[in-house]
């Protein structure tokens, strides 16, 4: 099959279809997202070799459960081994044993196949879009800010970073009745959540004044912008990481103690709450969506994310 | 009065007695601790210009309210303005304009004499002798954790750091239930945690494997037992900074956001909590008192501390 291959550089090249485990399905990909952390295993992180990509959309082909047979699913990225404490526990997403679609032990989506275990597949409801549905996981990401702290509706939230984390953090927050402050330095990525209604600031137009946000998010994925969050949080606030930067950060914990700040890390999220809010178009994504490739030409695409300030790039099996 | 007053450097010297203003007590100061924050304060913390001290038992001997006169009192450091919208929702601690006793624009405990307001002044019930009483403060930012987070009972936590802080932070979530493993590296501060029921783990002797506690304490106090606090952490854990260390500290804030750790700065808290832990012996800190110094050998006090590895150190009011 087609495919991206990434064994130290990225090449468009025939692998071997993979074939389905027990228990697992065949999905043939129909469009697939690339993420910034795609980006980032091109420079190495988490030394994956393999197919990258993790956000899809695809159609179930081959499995032994009949009833999945052509259903249209998005797909959980962890795959946990489902015997460890962490199992048990209902913390699959921490299991230390687990692969991850694209990024940790197991093939992605930048190809025409690829294989899930089924109990990590949803069907997509027919409100939604491919082009929407590869902003699953991604939404599943934001809103799993939502599982880990309580907000009360009306709390100020700044939100730091116009990409496109910081996009959909701020829909997600906005519809659940928080007062968003969207920071960005990108003209036209704020004016489009100032078409959602959420009140953006131009980063270095107006300077925020320090400790004036209860709440705080930093999908910036620089130390800049964490430090910068660290500044407009609150004594007793809660500062939300929501991206990652692969290099130390240096900042001040003092000012972390004194005040008494709750940092709290957040990554990937549960996808039926995402789904929701996308059926019932609480969010939107379809300007988010900057260009189409075909799946041959996802080097360009890679390439073209390179040189330009755009959200989302999909690649598309034709 | 007599007084030990920090201009720069520290000196022994007489300065005018302060006077109570509206609403303020003056307090006879009967022991007073010396406290990491203090050393601190003497390398420039705060840039703190005065006589320095926060934790005290005293004497009220002079207040417009008759009632509180002769009684023996702790006293809480932070000094709110009453106004703001901190003070308003209870925060008084995190009050921005706050003066803090003996830390921030406000003469502290290493005098024959300070003022503090009413407000402020806890009895000290009987049961508890004037040495132990100077722990209260200390004490209070102890269990200060248990205001911030909710630990079940079992909750096997790491306390990083045999320190004072650490020793008494192992009481009192040891009390509370936890299953405490207290890491630190002197033999005799271990020994003391052992005879209350702690286990201790000598640094070196044995590598705790990574994420291997779903609760840490960090009270080291220095940016290696911050990381280290770091590896202990489990996937979905809290790590608890209970020190400062007064320089930026560098760490890899990937592993707190993909394995989603919650990090909570923590200072100082209530002293009505610690005040009953003490009454009624769940928390003994007698074995905590290395030496006590007449006020006017406060100078050799603080050289004591450098050359010493002690827990402990009072000034003494005679």
């Amino acid at each position: 099959m087609k495919a991206l291959f990434f064994d130290g550089s990225l090449s468009f090249r025939n692998i071997a279809q993979p074939r389905p485990g027990p228990g697992e399905a065949l999905i043939q990909v129909l469009l697939a997202g690339i993420c910034g952390t795609d980006r980032e295993i091109l420079q190495g992180y988490s030394n994956f070799r393999g197919v990258p990509g993790h956000e899809f959309v695809g159609r179930v082909v081959e499995c032994e459960d009949k009833s999945w047979l052509n259903r249209r699913v998005v797909g959980e990225i962890n795959v946990a081994c489902g015997r460890c404490s962490w199992c048990a526990r209902g913390l699959a997403r921490h299991c230390p044993h687990r692969s991850v679609l694209g990024i940790v032990n197991r093939d992605g989506a930048f190809a025409e196949f690829l294989t899930l275990p089924l109990g990590n597949l949803l069907e997509v409801p027919p409100e939604i879009s491919d082009e929407a549905a590869t902003f699953v996981e991604p939404l599943a990401a934001a809103a799993e800010i939502l599982e880990q702290m309580r907000l009360e509706p009306g709390t100020r939230v700044a939100v730091l970073g116009d990409g496109r984390l910081g996009l959909l953090v701020s829909q997600v927050l906005k519809h659940e009745g928080a007062e968003i402050t969207l920071v960005g330095k990108h003209g036209w990525k704020l004016d489009l959540a100032r078409s959602w209604g959420v009140r953006v600031l131009s980063l270095g137009e107006e300077e925020l004044p320090p400790a004036s946000f209860p709440v705080v998010v930093d999908s910036t994925g620089s130390p800049n912008g964490f430090r910068e969050a660290l500044r407009l949080v609150e004594p007793r606030g809660t500062l939300i990481m929501k991206s990652t930067f692969h290099q130390p950060a240096t900042f001040d914990t003092a000012k972390l103690v004194v005040d008494e700040i709750t940092l709290l890390g957040s990554r990937c999220g549960v996808f039926r709450p995402a789904l929701e809010l996308l059926r019932h178009g609480h969010v939107t994504v379809q300007h988010m969506i900057s260009k189409v490739f075909p799946l041959e030409c996802g080097l360009e695409a890679f390439q073209y994310l390179e040189q330009t300030a755009c959200l989302k790039v999909l690649l598309e099996n034709r």
